[in-house]
C-alpha cells in the first residue's frame, strides 16, 4: 500500500487553517509567494510516493546491522538518501548563505509531514540534521560554519544530537561525558551516549555529531553543560576528509519500531578522546539546546500527523476492498465492503479528523515560528514567538497522542489481518509509539505547557489565543449552516471550559504546584481538543469562502471532530480540578 | 521483571465487587465454600510466578517454528504445559463426571487472569480447549464424550476452534470448507482455515480440532454450517493413538505480538479428507458456537485485565527504581525515583484503576454465568443469564480497550527504555493488541450490546442493572466519607446520562438503525466507564465493611476512576446522540 500526499487538504490547512496566507498578506513573509507551496508539495509528494514509500516496508523487514564499528542500513536506503539530498529536499528551509533555499518553516513542516508519512524512519535522519543546522547557525563560530554548515544544509553530512546517557534522560543535567580543553582551542571529549538516532550509518561520507559534555570545572546540573561539534571524520583545510575521529558506535538497540533508523550507543575516548569544537560559550550548552527545541518538537508532532495519515490511507483502502457482511436493509446475499458499516465509517472518520486537526495545529506552530523570525515589526515578532512557544508542546504531544491512536484504529479496521506483520498496519502502530516519548516525553510537554507556557505573563498567550478562537466560533454560529450540526455549541462550551481550567491552573501553579502538575496531561488534551476543533471549523469556513468544489466535506469533518473529540473538553476540566487529590494521594494505593 | 498475583485485590473483586459471596449466601452455588477461592488463587499465583512468568519473554524471543508439518514451540514450553495440566489447572471448572473439579467459572476466571498476566501466549492455549469442552459437553454424543472429553478436561489433548477462512472472518456465514457424509456416520472434511490459534504444536500427543464446515446440501449463510470434531491422531478402541488424520498446518503467521502462540493456516483434504464427527445436528453449528461465545469472550476480557496488571506491575517497579529529576520543593541535588512526579503517579493510578475496574466487570460476568447455570430457582437463572449476556460484550471490549491503553501507559512510564524490546514493556503492548480484535472485534461487541443486549425485552436487563448501580451511589453518598471526593456526584451524573443514552438508542435501533449503530462504540465505552466506576465504589464500601487494614486505598482508587474515566460518560452521551449524522454522512469526506 503506497502513500499519496493529500495536497488539497494540506494546502487548505497551511494557507487557511494555519494562517499562512494571512501572514503573507500582512507582509510578514517578505516577498514570499504562497503559490510556491503547491508546487513544492506536489514535487515532494511525488518523490515520497516514488522513492520513499516503497522503502518503508523494506526498512522494517531488513532493519539495520552493526558490522564491526559501522552501521549498515537497509537495501536501497543509501541510494534513496543521496537522491533525496541531490534533489535539494534537505535544504528547503536552510539559510540561503549556505546553500539553503530559505523557504518558510511552514513549507518545510508540510514536507516533514510528507517524509514522515511515506517513511518515518527515513524522515527521522534529516530532522536531527535540521537541529544541528539551527544550533550551528545560531551559536557556531564563523570558522565552524564555513567548514560544516553548507554540508549540513545540503544534507551531504547529516547531523546527530547527543544528549542522553544512562542516568540522564529527561534529566539532561545529570549527564557525565567529559570535555577537556586541548590548548589549541579544540577539546577532547570522553564518555558514552545512548539512544543516539542515526549515530552511525552508511548513507553519507561524513557525519557531524553535536554532543553535550561537561568541562572539568563546570558547575553541577544544567548550568555546567557545553555543546560540542564532533565530526566523524576530521576535515582537511581543502575540505577533503581526513582522519577518523575517536567517536564510534558501540551498540545498536533492538526496538519496538523504527527498525530502519539506527539507535546507537556511542563511545568517545577509547583512543585518547574525540576532537570537538565548542558551539556557543562554555557551560551554555543548554541555551543552545533551547534554541532548537521548538523546531525539533514541532517536527516530532509532524511525525505524528504523517504516520496517522499513512495509517488512514491504508485503512481506507482496506475498508473499500475487504468484504464482510452487508449494509443494513440491503437485499440479497452479496457481501459489501466493510466501509458500509457505520462503526467502520466512525473509525475512518476518527482517523481522518484527528489527522486533520493535528496537521493544522502543527502548521500553525510553524507559521508562528516563521513570523517570530521574519516579521519586520518587533511586537509582531514577540507575539508570534509567544504563540509558537504556547503551541509547541500541544503540537508535539497532542499530535503524537492522536497519531498513536490513529495507528491503533488502523490496525483495528484491518481486523485479524491488522495483527499480521505483512499487512503493514502493525508497522505504523509500532513506529508511531516512540513519538510520544522522544524529544521530551508527552508528560514533559504537558508540564511545560502548564508551568512555562500558560504561566508566562499571567496567561497572556492563552487569553490572546482564546480570543481568536472565540471569533471562529462566532463565525460558525452566524454561518447558520445546518451541516455544522452542534459544532458551534460544542466549541463554545469547550472554550469556556478551557478558560476556566486555565485560570484554575494559573492560580494553583504557584500556590499548589503538585495540584497543577497532577492535571497537566488532561489539560494538554483539553487544549488540543478545543484548539483542533476550532481550527477545523475555521478551515471549513475558509473552504466555503474560497469556493472549494465541495466545502461541505470540510464542514462534516469539523463537525465530527467537535462532536467526538472537542466534546470531551468539559469532562477533562473536571478531571483537572477534581482529581488532583487522588493523584497526589496515590502512594497509599500504589505502595500500599 | 516477574509477576505476582494481587490476591487481596482479586478476592475483594471476586467476593464483593462481583458479588460471589452474596450469591453463595443466597444458595445459588450449592455447597461451594468461598474460602476455597483464596487457596486456589494463592496456588495459581505461585505456579504463575515460578513457571509461567519466566517463559513469557523466552517465548517472545524464540517464537515458534514450522518444521515440516509440525509447529515447534519455544524452549521450556512443552514441559511447562505438562506441569500445568498435571497440577490440574486445566480442569478447574471442568465437569466432574469427566475428571473436572467442577469449581465455579468465577474461580476459573480469576485463574484465567493469572495465566494471562504471567504469560498471555501460554494462557491462550487452554482458552481454546475450554471452548471445545463446552461445545462437546453441551452438544456432543455420549460416544464422543467418552472418547474425548476427559482428555480435553485434563488438558492432555488441547482443543482448537476453527472458524475463520480468508473470505469469512467476522462474517462466519461466508465459510466454504466442505464436509461429506462418509456413510458410516463419520464425515470427510476438505478445505482450509486461517488464523487458527495453536492449530498445531508440540505440547501434547494429540490435538482435538473443532471445525466449522458445510454439507453439500446445506443452505447458504450461517444456517448451513455444521460443527465437526476432527482429531489430529485417530483414537483406537483401547484409547491409544492411531493413524494421523488428514488435517495439517500449512503455514504460520508472523504477528505483531503473541509470538509464542502459533497462529496457523490449516489444510484438510490433501489425502482424501479429514475424518470428522458431527457435534450437535447438521446445519446447527452456529448454535453450538453461540453456546461457547459468552465464556470465550469473557476469557478474552480477562486477558485484557491480566496484561494490564502485568504492565502495571512492571511500570510500578520501574518508577520506584528509575531516578530522574527531583520532587518539587525538595532541597539538594540528589535525584528522586520518578514515582514522586505527579504526572507519573497519574499514569500509574490510571493503569491500576483501569485494571481494577475491568477485573470486577469480568468477574461479575463470570458470577452471572455461574448463577445462570447453578441457581435452583428458574427465575434467578433467567435473570442471571440476561445479566451475563448484557455484561459479556462490555467485559470483552471495555477490558481489552483498557488493557491496551494500560500497556501503552506502561511503555510511556519507561520513557526511552519502553521502546527497547529487552525492557519487556513493549512486549505487553504488542501482545495486548490482538485482544481487541479476536473473538469478535470490539466494534462487533458494541453492535451486540446495542442491537441484542440493550434491545432485549425493551431494555429490561439494562434497567435492572442501572437500579442496582443507583443503590451503590446512594451508599457512597450516605457514607459521608470526604475521601470519596466527588465520586458520588460523578457516578450519579454518569448513571443518569447512561439511562438517557440507552433510551435514545432503544428508540433508534429499530426506527433508524444506522444512527444507533453509529453510536455503538461510544455507548459501550460510556457503559463500561459508568459500570466500572460504580463497581469500584462498591468495592471500596465493602473494604470498609469487612475491616480491610487500609480501606481508604480502595476509596482513593474508586475516586480516581470516577474522576478520570466515569467523568467522560456525559460527553460520550453527546457523541452518541449528536454525531450519528456525521458518521453516516462520512462518505462525502472519506470518498470525496
Amino acid at each position: 500500500m503506497t502513500y499519496r500526499a493529500p495536497i488539497s487538504d494540506m494546502l487548505l490547512a497551511l494557507n487557511h487553517g494555519a494562517g499562512l496566507e494571512a501572514a503573507v498578506k500582512a507582509g510578514h513573509y517578505g516577498d514570499f509567494d504562497v503559490d510556491i507551496a503547491s508546487a513544492v508539495l506536489e514535487e515532494a509528494g511525488r518523490f515520497a510516493t516514488d522513492v520513499l514509500a516503497p522503502l518503508n516496508r523494506t526498512g522494517d523487514e531488513h532493519g539495520i546491522k552493526l558490522e564491526g564499528s559501522s552501521v549498515i542500513t537497509a537495501p536501497g536506503w543509501p541510494d534513496a538518501y543521496k537522491r533525496w539530498t541531490a534533489a535539494g529536499w534537505n535544504a528547503v528551509s536552510g539559510p540561503e548563505d549556505f546553500g539553503g533555499q530559505g523557504l518558510p518553516l511552514a513549507i518545510n513542516a508540510a514536507c516533514t509531514e510528507i517524509w514522515s508519512a511515506s517513511n518515518i524512519s527515513f524522515g527521522l535522519c534529516p530532522l536531527l540534521t535540521l537541529s544541528a543546522i539551527e544550533a550551528l547557525d545560531a551559536h557556531g563560530s564563523e570558522e565552524l560554519k564555513k567548514i560544516y554548515l553548507e554540508k549540513l544544509v545540503s544534507g551531504d553530512w547529516p547531523g546527530t544530537m547527543q544528549l542522553t546517557e544512562p542516568q540522564a534522560g529527561s534529566d539532561v543535567g545529570a549527564l557525565r561525558s567529559r570535555a577537556e580543553r586541548a590548548g589549541d582551542g579544540s577539546y577532547r571529549i570522553k564518555g558514552s551516549k545512548i539512544f543516539i538516532t542515526y549515530g552511525d550509518h552508511d548513507m553519507s561520507d561524513n557525519i557531524v555529531h553535536f554532543v553535550l559534555a561537561r568541562l572539568p570545572d563546570a558547575p553541577a546540573g544544567t548550568k555546567g553543560i557545553s555543546l560540542f561539534l564532533i565530526p566523524k571524520f576530521m576535515v582537511n583545510a581543502d575540505g577533503s576528509l581526513g582522519e577518523r575521529n575517536d567517536i564510534y558506535v558501540s551498540g545498536i538497540e533492538h526496538k519496538l519500531g523504527m527498525h530502519a533508523a539506527p539507535t546507537c550507543t556511542m563511545t568517545m575516548g577509547d583512543h585518547g578522546g574525540a576532537i570537538g569544537y565548542l558551539i556557543g560559550e562554555e557551560n551554555r550548552g543548554m541555551q543552545c539546546m533551547f534554541t532548537m527545541m521548538n523546531q525539533a518538537r514541532l517536527a516530532v508532532g509532524l511525525q505524528g500527523v504523517g504516520i496517522a495519515d499513512r495509517a488512514y490511507q491504508q485503512a481506507l483502502a482496506f475498508a473499500q476492498e475487504r468484504r464482510q457482511g452487508r449494509a443494513i436493509g440491503k437485499p440479497g446475499n452479496e457481501s459489501d465492503p466493510i466501509i458500509v458499516h457505520p462503526d467502520v465509517k466512525r473509525m475512518l472518520m476518527q482517523m481522518r479528523a484527528m489527522t486533520a486537526a493535528s496537521r493544522t495545529i502543527c502548521y500553525a506552530t510553524a507559521v508562528a515560528l516563521d513570523v517570530s523570525m521574519r516579521a519586520k515589526d518587533a511586537k509582531v515578532r514577540t507575539a508570534a514567538a509567544a504563540r509558537a512557544a504556547l503551541l509547541t508542546p500541544i503540537a508535539k504531544a497532542f499530535s503524537t497522542d492522536l497519531g498513536n491512536e490513529a495507528t491503533s484504529i488502523g490496525v483495528q479496521i484491518h481486523g485479524g489481518m491488522g495483527f499480521i506483520e505483512e499487512t503493514g498496519a502493525a508497522q505504523h502502530y509500532r513506529d508511531a509509539r516512540i513519538t510520544q516519548i522522544y524529544e521530551g516525553t508527552n508528560g514533559i510537554q504537558s508540564i511545560d505547557l502548564v508551568t512555562r507556557k500558560l504561566a508566562a505573563n499571567g496567561g497572556e498567550s492563552v487569553w490572546a489565543l482564546l480570543d481568536e478562537l472565540k471569533g471562529i466560533v462566532k463565525q460558525v454560529e452566524t454561518s447558520n449552516d445546518p451541516a455544522f450540526g452542534t459544532t458551534g455549541a460544542k466549541l463554545r462550551d469547550a472554550l469556556a471550559s478551557l478558560e476556566r481550567t486555565s485560570r484554575w491552573l494559573l492560580e494553583h501553579v504557584t500556590s499548589a504546584p503538585n495540584e497543577a502538575l497532577a492535571g497537566a496531561t488532561p489539560y494538554l488534551r483539553q487544549f488540543g481538543a478545543t484548539l483542533g476543533g476550532c481550527m477545523l471549523a475555521n478551515e471549513a469556513l475558509a473552504a466555503r469562502g474560497i469556493g472549494d468544489a465541495d466545502p461541505q466535506r470540510y464542514v462534516m469533518l469539523a463537525r465530527f471532530f467537535a462532536e467526538n473529540i472537542t466534546v470531551q473538553a468539559p469532562s477533562l476540566e473536571k478531571t483537572v480540578m477534581d482529581s488532583a487529590e487522588a493523584v497526589n494521594g496515590a502512594d497509599a494505593v500504589l505502595l500500599g
